[in-house]
């Protein structure tokens, strides 16, 4: 492995406001050697997700943030290339969190070994992985949707939206996208099965959304905050549950903006409740269950947004935080030997 | 009862921002007379409460505005003085939804009888009525609070919030008020025996609350929202729940204004959750079961803000709203003949 080069996407600086291309910077390095008890994972797909900005700051939330000089921190799907751990032999494949680079050496803490028989490999960076298990939790822990009522989803088109919604309709649900363009409002409705989609950018969101909701909203999964969910709140059920899975409209900002008024919360005894799919790691097996098969039966649909090359990564996360991806965003750092064709 | 006059307080007018004395109307009937089924209530203590304030929009809420032209709605403690409803005879107590008026008639709907030896009268508007409810239930039920568990509630001096904090106390929990004066906050912590009291008008409202609250706030039971509310959710600990009871000082906006941030419900997995103590029927009993001891053991201490004449209920209700009160507020209407002195 000495002869291999690694490649890594370190954090240079942290960002205040958008992330700059410069706030990263691409290094080469030799490739690390196995110790003992340790295997050597050479990157497949990484995945980009929104979550990640706010490990660039340097506040401690619910995580620790990413270490200026590091390779900046997130789930892969990897090779066992060189192994000292008989329990992830050479040839396996594996997802963790080895970062943003080409390889990586881990003691199997957090990792967990892939069947590439049982889906693409990229799935468990997407729809059979953190993102699907986070609209899974969510969506019926959280949100415990019953029959006929009516779900909305923000960020729909996105890795989690597109799952909440696919769900809301397996569980009998009305289910209601909110996306950032035409195209995306299309495929939420048309692809995914969901019975409407607002385009947040074209259109006035209160009107449109009742329009899409005559019923009212008994949940809203809340990928993004901001002017969605205010509209949201206008629109609210009595007992309506809102998971609030992230506030995408406000990671780039400096100064954390006001919320909205939590009056229709009151008159409607809802209820707003954050989670971190990382609490929930007791759900993963049911969560499996469910969801390979719905994956198998066209049930579930997904749609990736495959960027090439790790050299890119930065380019393609700073746009994610723009909505410019279109499904679920991950780089091909390597070549996926399991893959049809390239 | 027909010479009898009877006197009652109708909403004149929908304010828009700070109700004002002409928003009222006392006006001089003759005293009703119960037909079938009925009976004559004669008010002996009517209620104020901030919930007051969304009636008198002509807005749908959880409950049907005030009509204009009609006794503004309220509860109120009353004596049964004509009846030919053998359930409510004559010279029993009861409290009930009579509104603002000296005399009211009723087929018993909502209506509840009263031992004036299990405790004086007017508590059934306050400590053992409706507001000690609403913090029985909100605190316990939606607040879950844990022994050694920090509990922080706004309006602290004030019907609900007063009891909340000695039920935190009986609870093991460490009990913090805020409250809008020296008085207010000397009593909190010196009569009631919580932990500590902010003065939210005179204290810079993070550093005193972190003071106050050196372990984190677990539980936030919420009467007022606006700034009290923003400062706290800087304060949270992972897993906190914030029961929304009320947000009274938005109640007097013409506009809604915004509301705190909500990222850190997100980063600490906390809860925020409205309820209407009216849901919470099924849960009287229990509370009545525990209160009652508390009252008498003094382990649950209350003051009430008595004002005197039905007259001066608009202006009592005016003060209410800018926190003048000190105490459960309520107004005698007529004599009470179980008070051991005038």
């Amino acid at each position: 492995m000495q002869n291999l080069l690694n490649r890594a996407v370190l954090l240079r600086s942290r960002p205040r406001g958008e992330p700059k291309l410069s706030d990263f910077e691409l290094v080469e390095s030799p490739v690390p050697s196995p110790g003992e008890g340790e295997f050597l994972c050479r990157t497949i797909y990484l995945s980009l997700d929104p979550y990640m900005r706010g490990r660039m700051n340097d506040v401690k939330s619910y995580a620790q943030p990413a270490e200026l000089g590091k390779p900046m921190v997130g789930g892969a799907v990897s090779e066992v290339v060189a192994s000292n751990n008989p329990a992830f032999p050479t040839g396996s494949f594996v997802v963790g969190s080895t970062g943003w680079q080409a390889y990586a050496v881990s003691r199997g803490a957090g990792v967990r070994k892939l069947d590439p028989k049982a889906a693409p490999l990229s799935t468990a960076l997407g729809v059979l992985g953190m993102p699907g298990m986070t609209a899974y939790v969510g969506l019926l822990d959280i949100g415990q949707p019953k029959p006929g009522e009516t779900i909305v989803v923000s960020a729909a088109a996105g890795a989690v939206g597109s799952v909440v919604g696919q769900i809301a309709k397996i569980r009998g649900c009305r289910a209601v996208g909110v996306a950032g363009s035409e195209a995306k409002c299309e495929f939420v409705v048309k692809e995914l099965g969901f019975d409407a989609c607002v385009n947040h950018r074209s259109e006035p969101l209160v009107p449109a959304l009742q329009e899409a909701c005559p019923k009212g909203i008994d949940v809203y999964f809340d990928n993004v905050g901001g002017d969605v969910l205010a509209a949201v709140l206008r629109l609210l059920n009595p007992f309506a549950r809102i998971p609030l899975c992230g506030l995408i409209s406000q990671y780039n900002a400096a100064e954390l903006p006001p919320g909205p008024n939590l009056f229709p919360l009151l008159a409607n005894r809802a209820l707003v409740r954050g989670f971190i799919v990382s609490d929930h790691g007791d759900r993963f097996a049911d969560f499996y269950r469910d969801c390979v098969p719905w994956l198998r039966e066209g049930r579930v649909r997904y749609r990736e947004d495959v960027v090439v090359g790790l050299e890119n990564a930065p380019e393609a996360f700073i746009g994610l935080l723009r909505g410019r991806n279109f499904g679920k965003l991950v780089v091909r750092v390597g070549a996926d030997p399991t893959a049809k064709s390239c």
